[in-house]
């Protein structure tokens, strides 16, 4: 069962609930829904976000090209476009995530619901597939995903696993992680594992300590759920990675989204399977 | 069974028959093996070339990404680097496939057994996974690879199945095809479907009029290969289609491996499969 966001109003949460993909973004982007998107729009594919100058988007494509776990491209715009016109029909860039980071020589400096005031003509944004896609199917095969029960975002840490760097472009992995419980970890690997778009099977099952996480009481983003007796914390690569690259690479400036609020796409989980 | 290529001598099939990949490079690379390389190393993944000036890099690799059928990518060098480090320890990229073409604005000027005379320090080259390298799988599943008994290359043609253009870059999609016999059909998509940086599954099945191609006998690149009584053509996306893309798009210089003329990297297969 899906926990209404403590910031969201019961109404606006009524709306979500029942939205297409293109009414959830509507519901964003006119600024009645800032909140993470985890659950929205089952069977919908949910996208991380990082914008970078053109000069740039050549490293930052080769290093999504060599690290395709951490940032599955499911859209790549052209320079200067604000739409997308292959994950969903006219999603605008810029406003249409519930909430923007934005990043200047690797310092995180604001936090804000548009970045409408931002924006460059020499932009390129790259759309990066998130694990909130596979939720849905994991819901179904009966795995429940604590931070959805909770009214939580999903918890996020950085690891010590490096990326392979692409030009100016390096950094460790972010994970986000989910506790299964002993008896379904198997089925999460398989089910997960038929989506490569939006990360895949997990990277880790186990010891946090292994992937050089101290303490999953205390993510780097998101919130602390709940991990009870017999279930086993299971991290999946995630799309904050481009996060950890602009502050460990400092480029002059990086827009991404605030980790957990994502752009719901038009596009199906079932036409990411494998193929 | 692997028939000899009519331009290899008997000797040299020999040693290339029992090679591992890095000791056909090395017979590849001193000139004395100059000929498809399907069959060979099986189990290792096979691989397309297209090498272009850095100007033009942004444009192919957001063409790839947006077409990752005919061009996953298994590796893309860091400008003016003619050694591989991801999919082969040190193949020289300039030397290391048994044919080249080069194209110049979108016409094709040479093939030559080596590129190492015309390299750039500007170069950068895009290593794309080949359908070669789940041959090998096929055959293990009873499933002839028609072109491989007839000593041929395989039949490749240029379809009217337009590709996503990006920047500069737009041209129609070159398929390989491979006749198997209707009850081996579901399981060729099966087994092919699992290694999607291979091509993975076929993108048709059956008439080849519906994807433009008017006579199998006349393929646009490789050879015709024989189409028996109860065997359906199937069509797979391929490693060609860059150099379609070069001749419709023409930049300024281009260099490709000549059709069937494969890299055999240090990359095996199961390593690719879905993950």
């Amino acid at each position: 069962m899906l926990a209404r966001p403590h910031d969201v109003s019961e109404a606006v949460w009524q709306q979500a609930l029942s939205a297409t993909p293109g009414q959830l973004r509507q519901l964003i982007r006119d600024g009645s829904f800032k909140a993470p998107t985890s659950g929205l729009c089952p069977g919908y594919a949910q996208a991380n976000l990082i914008v970078l100058p053109r000069q740039q988007a050549y490293d930052f494509l080769l290093f999504a090209q060599r690290n395709p776990k951490p940032c599955p491209l499911l859209e790549v715009t052209d320079a200067g476009s604000r739409l997308t016109s292959i994950c969903a029909d006219g999603a605008d860039v810029a406003r249409d995530f519930p909430s923007y980071r934005v990043y200047r020589h690797g310092q995180l400096v604001d936090e804000v619901p548009s970045v409408d005031h931002l924006w460059q003509d020499d932009f390129v944004s790259f759309i990066i597939g998130c694990s909130f896609s596979f939720e849905s199917e994991l819901v179904e095969a009966g795995i429940e995903m604590r931070h959805n029960t909770q009214g939580r975002n999903v918890s996020m840490y950085l690891t010590n696993v490096p990326c392979v760097p692409a030009g100016s472009m390096s950094g460790n992995m972010v994970m986000s992680m989910r506790p299964i419980p002993q008896h379904q970890v198997v089925r999460a690997v398989q089910i997960s594992g038929m989506i490569p778009q939006v990360h895949g099977a997990p990277l880790h099952i186990g010891d946090p300590a292994a992937i050089g996480v101290a303490d999953l009481a205390r993510p780097d983003f998101g919130d602390a759920v709940d991990v009870r007796e017999g279930e086993v914390p299971v991290f999946w690569a995630c799309g904050v990675t481009p996060q950890a690259v602009v502050m460990a690479s400092k480029p002059p400036l990086a827009i991404t989204h605030a980790p957990g609020c994502m752009l719901v796409t038009d596009t199906l989980n079932s036409s990411l399977k494998v193929q």
